[in-house]
Order: structure tokens, then C-alpha cells, then sequence
């Protein structure tokens, strides 16, 4: 039997120590038994990621999550670097790359601005969702299913319980988890 | 008189021996002597971005300029780290951060897939300006001037005498630029 974890999360987060909201979901999940944790900054301090073994996570995986903040309406740029090197042609897309297919993919991510300032009329000038058109196109061109998205708004000062509840869900939802072929 | 140049020209490629357009698009303007043509990962190997310094050289700058490749519908990582770790809170934004108000901004771009692919019916299900959202975004927020991009698609395969088309008019703007103030 393979001892390879179902799940993979991968985490980024420039600043952990000073995070309370990617610390608290990080903590709420990161002992679940079928969960492979792995911390881009810990593992690749200087960006040099080991993409073959990263594509050998990634294949035994049957949903892949990308947990962190958002930077400049955006992921971390470590996980821009985790695409333009792991998800490679013949891999993830092309002749031959259909390692991602089927795959399910969860974005749980989480904001400093309030929901209500991302819209045409807010300070943000986007709804959220337009501003992860990249990624979800990206997950989508490598044939992987798009989960609905698991964000909280308004990180600045949101009330620990709020926090809690939220990473109370997230973890639920780890634990609940079924692949499609078993949904 | 300052020795400062108008304009700055941040470049990053993961693959620079193997480009046409990219290297064509910086053999074209490299020479220019208002120019500070900035190659991030020659600069930051390892990804430690001098802040301070990218700081320095932006305030002096009227003109920003973004060159690069579309790798998954956004900028290879280092651009996005840039923006992780230099427009900081009290520079880019927030109380005092108005060191780039008022400035130029001008995306350069290439991408591998033809235009008509960047459309809702396409293979890429969205338009190229749906994609660049979060770094127009980026830099509306900051208090800069998005200037129209210059975006070279289809870049497997094109002749070379259309990529040195683009490249001669890429150069001729960077000399016709003028600051706003003398506009």
C-alpha cells in the first residue's frame, strides 16, 4: 500500500510569525492524517524548487490546495515560481501532460480589505473573483477540477472566533473530503 | 544634476538563451541612454530583492516599465516578489506611501498563444485584459498612470521581421517618452 497522503496543502506566508490568520488555519489542519502539509518557504528558502519531487506529490495527490495570504491581489510569489517550474509542459499540459487531470483543487486564501471593498465601486476596483481569473484559469487548463474557493475577507482585525470558525470549516472540509470517484 | 535615469526598465526571463521575442525586445532598447535596464534575476539570483535600492531606483524614475513573458496569465515570479517586498506600506501606499504617485507605468509583454485564444470562447476563457487585472490593479492602487500595454502575442513561431517590427516600436516610444509635466 502506498503511504502517499490524498491531500496536499501547499502553505506560503511571508511573515508567519506576525500572521494570526494563516497561523490559526495552518494549525487547525496541518495534524490531519491524510494531509501532506508542506511549506514553500521552509522547504525552498531560496526558491530553487525541487519540481520533480513536487510532480511526484502532486500525482499521488487527489486534491491539491494552495493556503496563503493575499499579496498585491495575488498569491505569494513563491507559488507563481511552484507554476512557471513544476507545472510543466508534459506534465501538467500538452503531449503527454495529464499528470493534473481530474485532480481537485481547493484556493483557500485570505484578505486584509474587507469583502466590500473588492467591487467595480471599491477601493479594489475588481470583485475578488476576477482578480483569480489567472489561477483558476491556470487550474483549469491543466484539466483540474475548480472547488469553490474557501476566502476570508477582512483579516485586519477580524475577531479571533471569527478566525476560529472559519478554520474550524476548513478543517471540516479536509476531513470530509472524497474524491470524485468516490463522490 | 542628478545622474538618476527617467526612465527604469525592470526584465525577467527564466530562459533568456532560448528567447527570440524577449531578447530581441532588449537588444532594441538596452542602449538607450535614459534607461536603467534592470534584469531581476541577473540582479537577485536567489531572489533577495534589494528593497531599498529598488526603492532609490524608483522614486527617481518618471517611467516604469514591466518587460516580460506570460508564463500562467501573469509575470514570472520574481516580478510578483518585487511587488511583495518593495512596494511596502509608507512607499507604495498607505500613510506616506506616495513614492510612486503621479508616475508612468507601461507593461511589455509576449505571450506563446495567439490573441484570439484570449477570449471567453478561446482556450484561455478570458481576455488579456481580464488576466492583467491584478497588476493594473497593482498599480492604479499605488497612484501610478497605466499606460496602454504593448503586448506581443503568438510568440511561438512569429517572423522574425514582425518581432523586430515590435521591437522598433517599443523602442520608439521609450525615446519619444516625455513625463507627464511636459506633455
Amino acid at each position: 500500500m502506498s503511504s502517499a497522503k490524498k491531500i496536499v496543502v501547499y502553505f506560503a506566508h511571508l511573515a508567519i510569525e506576525q500572521s494570526v490568520i494563516n497561523r490559526t488555519l495552518r494549525d487547525a489542519v496541518g495534524d490531519l492524517d491524510q494531509i501532506d502539509f508542506r511549506d514553500l518557504h521552509e522547504l525552498y528558502p531560496d526558491f530553487f524548487i525541487d519540481a520533480r519531487a513536487e510532480q511526484a506529490v502532486m500525482r499521488e495527490a487527489e486534491l491539491i490546495v494552495f493556503q496563503h495570504p493575499i499579496y498585491w491581489y495575488a498569491a505569494p510569489a513563491i507559488f507563481k515560481h511552484f507554476l512557471d517550474t513544476v507545472l510543466l509542459r508534459g506534465f501538467a499540459y500538452g503531449p503527454g501532460g495529464d499528470a493534473l487531470q481530474g485532480k481537485d483543487f481547493l484556493l483557500v486564501a485570505s484578505t486584509g480589505a474587507p469583502a466590500e471593498e473588492y467591487s467595480p465601486e471599491g477601493i479594489h476596483h475588481n470583485t475578488f473573483e476576477d482578480l483569480i481569473r489567472p489561477i483558476e484559469q491556470t487550474v483549469r487548463f491543466c484539466g483540474m477540477h475548480w472547488l469553490p474557493h474557501l476566502v476570508l475577507h477582512g483579516g485586519h482585525g477580524l475577531p479571533q472566533d471569527v478566525v476560529d470558525a472559519h478554520a474550524a470549516r476548513y478543517r471540516q472540509f479536509l476531513e470530509d473530503y472524497r474524491p470524485a470517484s468516490q463522490r
